[in-house]
């Protein structure tokens, strides 16, 4: 595979093009920023963790019938992934609140929800990624009501799988970012990654409300340990793939 | 009537309880505010005016059977009103595109919807009135399913009504704000006020952006001669209703 040119910079992550045109390849970068793009910083090794994660987690849903744009990791912090045009939509599944909700809505940090909340959000930096309601969502045309359909079902059912895969690593997943895109035959499939970087990752052994998490939120809030939580993160997803082999 | 004691200040009126637990007496007030009261300042007569418009409109909706809390106005910046429980929501219809949903879709403002827009808000100053979706709407218990169809509904009868009567005043209906309440009967009727302060309302015959704004966003934006145009909205009103008869 010979690598061609590069096809976009995101905050994350680096797209560049390949010999075959309905393949790209992802290289995952140690950039870190939060707060759209006010705060900036670096997490050293989060490039490679937050790749090799995302690849794990992606083959594992794969095994489970989702289907993800994943084909393979070539280097510890590059993807190999299938080209899809992005639906301009964050996906949030929510199962703890946190972050933005509670802001908006006043529920205490840590509210257990009676069921899983899918939120869109406007993919939009400049914008601020706003929320979005369905009405909005239409009214802008991001997306079809079929397409809304099918990402909201799939969202569910990847939050149903990754809840008890993180379950099996003592970890809790309070929350975690989506995108979809469409393929070449404009089937919706699942883009982006998963990791430390997209999901609220609370240790479940530990009650600290600080001292538990194990995701971005360590950069947001200033917590400390930051590349040690990412570790300890892909440590536990590499042990719980390992004892299914 | 005999006025017993203050129950509640707001930003734009203060409610007193009177001798009959049922009804409330509302004193509008010249005092302005905007950007979740950040800014504020006076507009001379606005008590009087929007009193009067809103009385006046009141009485329209009931003309076509829908419910509000007016009962009377015994001066011109008081409102006799039935006594209702507040649901927490501010109901936005929106027909052309203006303020927060400009800034929060890049859609341009004066875009013509093709359809009116129900949105809802959580009625909370301390955590800047949110958008709501509906799941977060139910989430927090905000009203029951039943409440927001029926919310919806009425939303978009009196937008209906209140196109065409301001349409009749030279004016072009962009976007309102609502409140709704619950009587003692628990039923749904129209609470608050309908007034330059709650609808965006520009003058049909005037092209020039700053020119044709006849309502708070002359305050919002500085644009000045604040107390001459809701004076204006005023006398088209009034003239409007006297047409009638």
């Amino acid at each position: 595979m010979s690598v061609h040119s590069k096809l976009y910079e995101g905050k994350a992550k680096i797209l560049y093009t390949t010999d075959d045109p309905e393949v790209l390849l992802a290289d995952f970068k140690d950039d870190a920023t939060a707060f759209n793009a006010q705060k900036r910083g670096s997490i050293q090794g989060k490039g490679n963790i937050n790749c090799i994660i995302s690849s794990k987690l992606f083959e594992q849903l794969e095994a489970q019938g989702i289907k993800t744009h994943f084909i393979d990791s070539p280097a510890p912090n590059q993807m190999r992934v299938k080209a899809v045009k992005i639906v301009p939509i964050e996906v949030v599944v929510r199962n703890i609140a946190a972050g933005s909700l509670c802001a908006q809505t006043g529920l205490a940090l840590g509210t257990i929800l009676k069921q899983p909340l899918v939120e869109f959000y406007y993919k939009n930096d400049q914008l601020g990624d706003p929320l979005l309601t369905r009405d909005r969502l239409f009214l802008m045309e991001l997306a079809t009501l079929e397409q809304v359909e099918t990402i909201t079902h799939l969202a569910l059912q990847i939050n149903e799988f990754l809840r008890s895969f993180w379950q099996g690593c003592g970890i809790t997943l309070v929350d975690f970012k989506l995108e979809f895109g469409l393929d070449s035959q404009n089937q919706v499939i699942l883009a982006d990654e998963i990791s430390p970087d997209t999901c609220r990752l609370w240790d479940s052994a530990e009650a600290d409300t600080n001292r538990r998490v194990m995701d971005k939120d360590r950069f947001r809030k200033d917590l400390g340990n930051i590349e040690n939580a990412y570790q300890e993160v892909l440590q536990r997803v590499l042990q719980a793939v390992e004892s299914q082999n």
